[in-house]
C-alpha cells in the first residue's frame, strides 16, 4: 500500500533506507519512551522495575507496524497509534509510567532526531573519503593544463588540479557545518502537551539524561514551534547538495563526447546503452543531480514550513517530515555516489591539451610575436595563418603553428629556443597561481580532515 | 528497505498510493511494451501470434520486482531492469520482437502517466462531490452573517454562504482545468534513442493507436525534453492544492477555541486529545494543510527541472517522478479528506452571530444616530455608553445596547418601530451583495457539475 | 531612494520596465478609480459633470508620486496615501464620490492587471516572431543531420531541423495558453471593504461596464482571496519561462567551444570579452536563463501564498506583488532577447557532422558489415580499425574509414555502390521519422499562428 | 525607466535601499578598483602616484550612472560598462594600470559583497534591540497565565512570558551566526578572468592587503563557482526571515479580534481602516510577513543557482544578484519593523485569562473534585452544570463555577480554603516549568547579548 519506491529507490543511501524502515521509526519512537522510563526510574520517580518490565512488555516484534500505518490519519501522525499499541501491550499497573509529561510531537521530532543523525555520520564519512579523492586528484594533476571555460565558452587556461580544488573548496565550505551538525544539531525534544515541560521533569534534569540515554543534544528550551534546528538541517543538506551539484555539472560537461576530458569510472553493469553500445552514459553523475535537485525542493518546503503558530502548528510541523527525511536519505545517496565516481574518476590529459589548443591563439599569439620580433616579417603570417586555419579546422592552433613552422624550415630557429619557446607554449604560464591554489587546497584539506578525525 | 511510510502514509490517499505500487508500475511498463506489439501485429507489421506469446510469458508474478528496484541505481531507472528481465523471461524466438524502437525514457514516461491518470480521475471525482458540499453549505446559509476579518481583523459583515461561494470559487477556478487535464492531458511518450521515432511507426499510425489502447492522448511529437505536459500536470495539482489550502486555512482559524464558528465533523477516532478530553483537533485540516504545503516543494522542482537540455536531460528528467507522484497522491488524499471535512462541516450560526455583534458598533452607530434623531438627547449616550462598555467587557455591542435600552425603557420606543429597528440591526443590511453572489455560484456550481458529468 | 537596478536590468524588459513605472501605477489606480465615477455617472446614479471635475482636479502631474512611496509603510499598500491625495486634491463637494465602495485591495489589484495585461500582449507578439524564427530554422536545417545526445552523450543520430521542431514543440504547448490569457485572464477586482460588493453596484452592473472600460475581464465574484487568478498568471509566465529555457540551454550547450555548431548572432558591443578577444559570449542566452531562473522563484512565492485566509490576507496578498510584477517583466525581456537570438542564429552544418562523426561507428558498423559483406574479409578489418583509430585520434569515423579504404583500394567498389554506400553513410538513415516530424511541427506552427493573429 | 517600486518600498529597510542605489554600486566597484591599485603601490608594483590620479580621474560624479544601467545588457552585468566608462574618463598613460588582472565578475561580486555587509550589521543591531524587547516582556508577563494552543486549539496553560521566550529561542538560535557572517562571511572575490588569480597577486598577497581595504575577509580561494558563501548568506538570511515570521504569526493570531490579547503598538497613521474606524490592522506583522515570505523565494533561486558549471556560470551567477540584495533588504525592513513591533507591543492579561477561561474546565475539574471530595454530593453537580453552560454560553468555567458556587453558598467553604483552593484554580499550576524556562531564556540573552556587544 505504498507509493511505487520504484522511481525514488536508485537516488536514496539503500543503507539510510534501510535505517529509516517503518520498523526503525517505531523502535526510535519506543527508545525515546523507554529512556524516559529510564531517567525516571534512576531517579526514583518511578519504582524500580518498571523498566524491565515495559521493556519485556514492549518487544518491537509485538507491535502490529502495519496498523500503526493505517491508523495514523486518524490523529495525523504516527506516534498516537504507537502509543495506543503501547499501552494496549502493557499490563494495567504499569500503564500509568508509560508517555507520561510526554506529547505526541515530542515522540515525532525525537524519533526523526534518532533517524537523522546516523545518516548525517554517514554522509560526513563519505565526505571525508570524496576529500581525500579530490586531494588525489589535485595531487596527480597540478600541472595538467586545460582549458578555463566562462560561460560555458573557452577563457584562458587552468588546470585540471585547480578545478577539482574548487570542487574541494566548496565541500570545505559545508564540511565543518556539517560535522558540527552531526555532533550537536539534533536535538531531544520533550515538552509535553504545550511545552512548558514540566517541573519535576526539570528539577531532576530529566531531559539532560534523556538525551545523553539516546545520543542527542538538550535543547535550551523544547523546540515544538521554534523550528530553527530543522532549518539548519536542511540548509545544511542543502548546501552539501549545492556542493555536490557542483562537481558533478562540471564532471557531465567534461564527460561530453566532443570534450572527453574525463569519464566515470567503468563500473560493471552501470551506464551502457543498449542503442549505442561504446557510449559510457554518466550515470553518477545523474544520480547524484538527481538527488540535488530534489534537496532544493525540500528546503523550500522546510523554508516556508519554518514558521510555526502557536504551540504546535497545523500542516507545518507535518509538511516538514518527509523532506527531511527524504533529504538526508537523498544528500546520503548522493554523497555515497560522489565517492564511487571520485575515487574512480578517469582524467584524459590529452584530451585536455587538445581542447585547449583549439582556443589557445588567444593568448597566445601576443607573447609568440614578441619572441619571433627579429623574425617578424616571415613568422607573423604564419602565426596568423596558423589561427586562422585551426579555427576553420577546428584543430589546435600550437599544433598548426608548429607544423606550419617546420614545413617552412623556422622550426630549426624554434629548435635553438626551444627551452625558452616550450615555456611560451606552455599553458602553465598563462594559467597563474594555479599551482599554488592546489597547494593551498591540499593543506586546507589535510587540516581538514585532521580536524574531523580528531573529533571522534 | 524503503524510507518509512509512516511520515508520509497519513497524507497520501491509500486508493493512488495501492495504485502506484511497485508492482503496478510493472505492470504499467509491460502493458506499454505489450500495447505495441499489439499494434504491430494489427499491422501486420510482425507475424501472429507474437502478442498472445509474449503475455504468456510475462505474467506480471513472473517478475521478481524487488530485483528490478535494487537494479535501479546501474541505469537510473526502473526499466533498464525490467526490459532485462522481461527479456531473459521471454523465449529466444520473440525476444527481437520485444521493446523495439523503444528507449527506457519511453517506458518509464508512458508508464507513470499511466499511473497518473487514474489518480487525477478520482481527484476530479471527489472535488465534484465537494463542490456538491459547498452548494449544500451555501445554500444552508446564504443569509448567515458572520464577521467579514479583513487582515485578521473584524471588518464589515459577510455571510457564511458567501464565504463558502468564495471556497467554491476557487475550486471552480480550477475544475475545468483538471476535467480538460484528466481527457487530454496524459500523452503517451514513445520516441525511441533520440525522439526522431521510427519511418514505420509513423507510417502506420502506431502511436496513435498505442495511445489509444492505453488510455492516453497522443502528443504532436514526442515530448522526451518538451516538458510542458509534465509542468501543466503539477501546476494544475498546484493551482488545486492551493484551492484546497484557501478552504482549511479558513476552516481552522474558524475553529479556534476563541471563535467557535465551525467545527470539524466528529469521526470516531479522529481528532482526540489525551491531555485535553474536550478538545476536537481540525485533524482533516492538518492532513490537507500538510498535502498542499508539499505539493508546492515538488511544484518548484518540476519548475526548476522544466528545461531539459539535449534529447534527454540528465537528472533533470528523473527528478521530476517523485515529485509528480507524490504530488497527486498528495492531492488527491487532501480532495478525499476534503470532501469528508465539507461533507460533515458543523456550523455555529449563533457563534457567528456573537462574534460579529462583537465590533458591530462600527457600522451601527450612525445608522442608529439616524433612526434615533428624535430621540437624541436620550438615546446617544446610552449609544455611546453600550459601545465602550461592549468593548471594555468584550460583550457584543447590539446585546448591550439593547439591554440599556431596555434598562432605559426606550425598548418601547424601539417596539413600536421594531420592523424598522429589526433590519438597521441587521448585519444582513451591510453585507451588500452577499446574496446574489451565493445565488451567482449555486447557478455556476450547478452549470459546472453538468458540464463535467456531461463529459464523461 | 531605491534599492540598486543594476542588478535587474539586464533582465526586464525595458519597455516594460517604462510601462511599470511608478508613474504608471499611479495612474492605473486613478484609471480605475475614474472609471467607477464614469460608470456611477452613465447610470446617473451620482450627478452629471462629477467625472469631469474628478479628471480636472486629478491630473497625474498634481500628485506627488514620490510621497505616495513614503507613506506606503504605513497601510502596507500604495493604495492608501493615493486615495488620501486624491481626496486632498479633490473640491469638498465631490470627494464624496470619489474611492466609493471600494477599498484598498480592489484599487491594487486592478492596477496591477491594467499593467500585466499589455506586457502579456508584448510577451505574445514576441513569441509569435520567435515562433515564426523557429520555423525559418527548421525549414532550412529539416536535413541538417547532428548528434543526438542523451545524457549529454552522443546517441543516434537526429537534424538540427528536429531539434528546433522540438523547441518550438514547447512553445506551441504554452502559447494557446498565454494567448487565453492576455484575452480574459485579467481581472476587474472590485468587492469592496470584504469582498461583498455593493446592491446598487451588482444591480446597474457596474463591474461589467467598469471592466470593459478598463480592458479587463469581469471575474465570477470578486477575487480577493480566491487569488487562482494569480496563480494561473505565474503558472503560464514560468512554463513560459521553462520553455524558452529549453531552449537556451541547448543553444548554450551547442555554443562550446568544443562543439561550435551554433553561434549567437553578432551583436556590436555585445558577448566581448577583454582577456580572449576572439570570444564569442553567448549573452543572450545568459539573459535569457537568468530570468527563466528567477522566474521560477516568484512562482515559488505565488505558489505559497495562493491561500489566503479570510477576507484579505496579511502578507500573502502583499508577498505577490512583486513576483508578479517582476516575473512578467523578466519573461516579457526573455522573450525579446530570444527573438533576437533566434532570428539571427548562427547555424554550422558542418560542425555538425564532424561531431557527428565522431561516434558514428556505433550505428554504422552492422551495416557497413552487412553491405561489405561479400568482401568481409578485407574490409571488417579496416572497419574495425577505423572505429578505433578514430575513437584514439578523436576524429570522424566515416572520415578515417573512407581514407583507409581509398589508401586500401577498396573505394572502386565503394564507388561502383556509391549511391547505396551514400545512403548507408548517410546519418539521416538512422534519424527515424525526423523529416516528418519537422513537417508536423511547420504544419502546427502554421496554424497556430493564423488562429493567434485571428485573435486579434 | 525602473519597474515601480511602490510594491515593494513598503518593505524594504529605507536606509538599506538608499545603501543599495545605483550610486552606492558603482562606488563599490570603483573602491574595489581603487583598492587594488592602492595595494600594487603600496608594493611598489607600479609608480607612486597612480592611486592619487586615478582617483582624481574617475570622482563617482563624473559617471553617467544611467549609460552605465542602459548599457549592462550588452554584457549582461554592470562592470562591463563600468570599467569602459572608467577606462574612458582615464588619462591615457595611467589606463594600463586599471582593472589590471581583475574581471567582471569579481568587480560585481566583490561590490555586492561590499553592500550587503553593511546591510547585515543593521540587521544585527536590530535584532539585538528585538532581544532586548523580548526579555522586558519576559521579565514583565513570566507569571501570565494564557492559553497554550495546539493545531489552534485550546490547550493546557501557558505563560505569555514563555510564549515571548519560544520567540526569543529562535532568535537565539540564528543570530550567533548572522554574528558571525558579519565578522567573517563577506568575502573578496579577485580570481580574474578563469580563477586562477596572478603570481604576482599571491606572491604579494595582494588580495589580504585589499581585502583588509574593504572591510572584506579573504577566501581560501576566489569562490567564481563556489557559491557556498551566497548559500550561506542566503540560508542565514531565510532563518531569520523565519523565526521573525514565527513571532509575527503569534502576533497577528492573537490580535485577533476575538482573541485581543495582543495590538501592535499605536503609531500615527498606521493601521486604520477606512471602513472601520475603531480597527487596528496589525501592519507590522504584515509588513514583516511579506518580507519573509518572499525572503523564502529568494532562497528557492539560491538554492537552485548555488551549481556553478565551468569557471563562470551562464546565468545561475546573474541570478543570484536580485535575490541577495532584496533579501537582505527585506530581512532588513523586517528587522526593523520588528523592533518596533516589539517595543511598543501591547500586552491584555485579562484578554489572555478570560480566554483561557472558556476551557478551563479540561484541566481543572479532575483537581477541584478532589479538593470537593467531602463536599461531593453538593459540588459535584455545580461543577458539572458549570462546565456546561460555560461552553454552551461560551464564558469562563472558573467564572462560572465560582458564581453558581457563590449562589448555593458554597462559597463560605471556598473561602475558608480559599488560599489553597486559589493554586488549586490558577493556571499557573497547570503550566508546568514555565517559570524556570522564562529564567533559562533570560539568562541566555543576557549572555549572548553581551557576547554580541564584546565581539564589535
Amino acid at each position: 500500500m505504498r507509493i511505487t519506491q520504484l522511481i525514488n529507490q536508485p537516488f536514496v543511501h539503500p543503507d539510510i533506507a534501510r535505517d529509516f524502515s517503518d520498523r526503525s521509526f517505531v523502535q526510535a519512537m519506543l527508545d525515546f519512551e523507554l529512556a524516559i522510563i529510564e531517567a525516571r526510574e534512576h531517579n526514583s520517580l518511578i519504582p524500580k522495575g518498571i523498566l524491565q518490565q515495559t521493556k519485556q512488555a514492549l518487544a518491537i516484534d509485538l507491535f502490529d507496524i502495519e496498523a500503526i500505518g493505517s491508523q495514523t490519519y486518524l490523529g495525523g501522525n504516527a506516534a498516537i497509534p504507537f502509543v495506543a499499541q503501547a499501552k494496549s501491550l502493557l499490563p494495567t499497573e504499569i500503564k500509568p509510567y508509560f508517555h507520561k509529561t510526554v506529547t505526541s510531537q515530542d515522540v515525532v521530532d525525537t524519533a526523526m532526531m534518532m533517524m537523522l543523525k546516523p545518516a548525517l555520520k554517514r554522509i560526513n564519512q563519505d565526505l571525508i573519503d570524496v576529500l581525500q579523492a579530490c586531494a588525489a586528484l589535485i595531487d596527480a594533476h597540478s600541472t595538467t593544463p586545460m582549458a578555463g571555460r566562462t560561460l560555458l565558452q573557452h577563457a584562458l587556461p587552468i588546470t585540471f588540479g585547480v578545478k577539482v580544488s574548487q570542487w574541494a573548496a566548496s565541500l570545505i565550505a559545508v564540511m565543518p557545518n556539517l560535522a558540527q551538525l552531526e555532533q550537536s544539531g539534533f536535538y531531544l525534544q520533550w515538552g509535553g502537551p504545550v511545552g512548558v515541560s514540566d517541573q519535576d521533569n526539570e528539577q531532576y534534569e530529566l531531559p539532560q539524561q534523556v538525551a545523553t540515554l539516546l545520543g542527542l543534544s538538550l535543547p535550551l528550551l523544547p523546540w515544538h514551534t521554534n523550528r530553527q534546528p530543522i532549518h539548519t538541517i536542511a540548509s545544511a543538506l542543502d548546501a552539501c547538495a549545492g556542493a555536490m551539484e557542483n562537481i558533478v555539472d562540471d564532471i557531465a560537461l567534461l564527460c561530453q563526447s566532443e570534450l572527453g576530458e574525463v569519464a566515470e569510472p567503468a563500473i560493471k553493469g552501470m551506464g551502457g546503452s543498449s542503442s549505442m553500445p561504446h557510449k559510457r552514459n554518466p550515470v553518477l553523475c545523474g544520480l547524484i543531480k538527481t538527488a540535488t535537485l530534489r534537496m532544493h525542493g525540500h528546503l523550500s518546503v522546510i523554508s516556508n514550513t519554518t514558521a510555526q503558530p502557536f504551540e504546535r502548528a497545523l500542516g507545518q510541523w507535518h509538511a516538514s517530515w518527509v523532506p527531511l527525511a527524504e533529504g538526508v536519505a537523498l544528500v546520503a545517496g548522493a554523497a555515497a555516489y560522489l565517492k564511487t565516481l571520485l575515487q574512480g574518476l578517469q582524467v584524459y590529459p590529452e584530451r585536455m591539451a587538445a581542447n585547449l589548443d583549439l582556443n589557445s591563439d588567444a593568448y597566445l599569439i601576443e607573447t609568440l610575436q614578441r619572441y619571433f620580433l627579429d623574425n617578424q616579417e616571415q613568422v607573423y603570417p604564419l602565426i596568423e595563418q596558423a589561427s586562422q586555419k585551426a579555427h576553420s579546422e577546428h584543430n589546435g592552433f600550437v599544433q598548426t603553428l608548429l607544423a606550419l613552422l617546420e614545413a617552412q624550415s623556422v622550426d630549426s630557429d624554434a629548435n635553438n629556443n626551444s627551452a625558452e619557446l616550450k615555456v611560451i607554449l606552455s599553458p602553465l604560464t598563462y594559467s597563474g597561481a594555479a599551482g599554488s591554489q592546489c597547494q593551498t587546497i591540499l593543506r586546507a584539506i589535510e587540516k581538514l580532515i585532521l580536524t574531523l578525525k580528531g573529533d571522534k
